[in-house]
């Protein structure tokens, strides 16, 4: 039956083809405004954002009397003619000839016309998604996944899928979560009274990742370009609307590449992502420029046509210290940047996209390439205006004995890295890479503040709904 | 500096543009011969199943001695001209004029020229994506992902990122892995002396999902058309070589369609994706019909012109019977079919693929709607040649009070489902999806028999490296 049904998108998107002849849709009414014998429904059928418009008449309709009671929410299939009409904004609209009822929806219906609360709407995680703001919010996610996915095998980038169980807590990058099938009542004990693993399902500890990183090393280290875009999780107990403990990544690994060649990337991929969601989400993104957030359209066309400048830590604080600007935690050199920090250097300074590279070794990940100042590493953030960091990455340690002794140095066990470490011993080779946080991407994109509100079903600490 | 370096794919898909010319890449040695005054190098540099071949002149070559002794897998950026050779098989070499050694490997380096067995190279998974099997089965997995994203984003489709995280084990699909991050020693307690799970992370028991199904539905009623595409979990014990604990799936959902649409959908999507893969990866499809499956490229081709043949079940089961073949399962009405059964229906019957529906009710899930003999459901398998089921769908049960029946006949708590019954109270609609098991397909595209072999880094019981 589908195949009969057109789609709304196409109506609108190829609108000359269909005008003056009969054609079905099926789709949810979102609004209605009918008389004794005459009435307009706005139809949404899911496949695009805006509505069409359905005119009822009730000598055309058998059930007219039927249809004038129908509660908001209901399923329809309709016949009717499609004609144009003066209205600019929507101009075309379906005569009906036929409406069949597929579901009646309760009246109950909890999405009526008042404007609801995103935080009201988190309850409903059900339905939202059928409400103008989700609506746009969660087909932009998909159209910029899939831009993600373009970009790369657009490059001859293979796409790797990375564990998200894992035995080891190889990154260190975060709280994880364990993942077991034991009896939580009645563990078995190792003799000396610890959590007997070996009789877990893995045979060891195992837990979710917070990283792919590591994994895409050896990926990239075959296919030379790779990524991965796959979930990614924190077990950290933070409420803040930036934190989900369950999100997506994209985390590229280059190789025969360095951090301007990572830079070059992570610029050409956030040009890429934009102007494709530009193009392919017009009204989606007309519609956020509109109620979220006003100058959005301006600042995304204006990242996509500006460069991005490229500056040390070092250079950072100090511009940062010579700014006289008093910002609530101090500045100095050693210091890990804050947001404030951050959204000064990116809105203030430069009121441009910034990457900041070469950290001070101690406040960044232990396989990062060292600088032969042997204070710094080749660390990269990009802070976009807006947001601050949006993709974190570095050149990686590609000297094997370099990084034994960053492992011995940081405390940390050199057979957890026993692999990681071989790949330096078999064809080592400069290589770089960097992660973006997908939905800080979908957040800057759609002026939407909250992470729940770009995640259809957020998981956050106490919060597992839906 | 990656820039530099042209992709070895690029000098094999438009040679023309670079012979005679100075070219610079950078790759893996592979294979040498090398002897006094002269050499052969097997470069691969990743972009590309085919090595290219670097001559090697004393005369040309400042480092032709330290070359002659290089361990295989050592790193190397190459300048040469590219030159044309008389050799169908690899028409084109480039004789080198500087070579610089990237990375010195080491002579341990355990992927040496010999055969390895599957079962040892799965020991050194962070090295056999540098073999000819495993670089090829990786790449066509990355791009058979991609050929799913491309089909339904240009059916308009959105891709829906449901939960991996999950607080109901709403779907009953098989056992799930616990997460947790409560102190396994001494877990909190209720007064009844059972695990206090509200004081867990997620303020109760949660769990890795074990399909995207339901969320899928929320999205698809909204939307119309969806997918899912990502990681889901099974803790079952079963070392076989079709089962793994963590895979991925695809699972698209669309509304205002049937059982029909959705046999459709499936049929074109598999099509497709063969398709995609025979044009994108002609050198690794070649290699698998020569090394792994003779049949390969025939049967594949055959498929894709075929149409697909649809059977009920219990016609299935009558042709089974008739067969007069003797199987291990006796086949009766109401029993589930085994492999066995499977392939001899598309291998032996039909020689084609086939899509059985319409089951019995009492082997199928809760959600599939009944039809009107009471007795069957709307399922639908599909069953390919040479590996059995690969597909498993239905027509959703849209109508609630049935759906609620059903809920309570199978013993199933209604609250674990409000949402999912309110989907049929808030104007529901006809509407059909199904799964396909990602691993499923890569080991039919490749030949691959074992599913640790075309996932990177494989989760089985008692498994969790790398």
């Amino acid at each position: 039956m589908q195949k009969e049904f057109l789609e709304v998108k196409k109506l609108y998107r190829n609108s000359e083809e269909f005008i003056g002849k009969t054609v079905h849709v099926a789709g949810w009414m979102r609004t209605s405004r009918i008389s004794k014998k005459f009435g307009f429904i706005e139809l949404n059928d899911g496949s695009f954002f805006k509505n069409i418009q359905v005119v009822l008449d009730e000598e055309k309709l058998d059930n007219f009397k039927e249809l004038s009671k129908l509660p908001i929410s209901s399923s329809l299939l309709i016949e009717g003619e499609l004609v144009k009409v003066d209205n600019p904004k929507n101009p075309i609209e379906i005569q009906a000839t036929k409406i069949e009822i597929e579901g009646v929806s309760d009246s109950s219906y909890p999405l009526q016309k008042k404007r609801h609360t995103l935080e009201y709407l988190r309850t409903i995680a059900h339905l939202r998604p059928r409400s103008n703001t989700f609506s746009a919010v969660f087909r932009v996610r998909s159209v910029v996944a899939y831009a993600i996915h373009k970009f790369f095998q657009e490059r001859n980038f293979v796409y790797a899928h990375t564990p998200l169980i894992t035995g080891s807590d190889a990154e260190g990058a975060g709280e994880m979560f364990r993942i077991t099938t034991l009896d939580m009542k009645n563990p078995p004990l190792t003799e000396d009274g610890k959590i007997d693993y070996s009789q877990d399902f893995f045979g060891k500890e195992t837990n979710l990742t917070v990283s792919g990183q590591l994994n895409g090393e050896i990926m990239a280290l075959a296919f030379r370009n790779i990524y991965t875009f796959g979930p990614t999780f924190r077990a950290e107990n933070s409420y803040t609307a930036r934190h989900a403990s369950e999100f997506w990544m994209v985390e590229p690994e280059i190789v025969f590449a360095d951090l301007e060649d990572n830079m070059d990337l992570a610029e050409d991929m956030i040009k890429y992502i934009i102007t494709y969601v530009l193009e392919n989400c017009p009204e989606e993104m007309e519609f956020f420029n509109k109620f979220m957030d006003k100058g959005l359209l301006e600042r995304l066309d204006k990242l996509v046509n500006s460069e991005f400048v490229r500056i040390t830590y070092t250079k950072a604080v100090e511009l940062l210290q010579e700014s006289g600007h008093k910002f609530d935690y101090p500045v100095e050199w050693g210091c890990d940047l804050q947001t404030e920090h951050e959204r000064y250097i990116t809105e203030q300074i430069y009121k441009a996209p910034v990457f900041v590279t070469d950290y001070p070794k101690d406040i960044k990940a232990f396989y990062m390439r060292m600088n032969d100042d042997g204070k710094t590493v080749r660390a990269m953030d990009l802070l976009v205006p807006g947001v601050g960091e949006i993709i974190g990455g570095s050149q990686r340690e590609e000297r094997y004995d370099v990084l034994m002794s960053k492992i011995k140095e940081m405390g940390l066990k050199e057979e957890d890295y026993w692999w990681y470490l071989e790949l330096r011993k078999f064809g080592t080779a400069t290589h770089s890479g960097f992660g973006l946080g997908f939905e800080r991407i979908i957040m800057y994109l759609t002026g939407v503040s909250n992470i729940r509100d770009v995640i259809p079903f957020p998981r956050t600490p106490k919060n597992a709904d839906f």
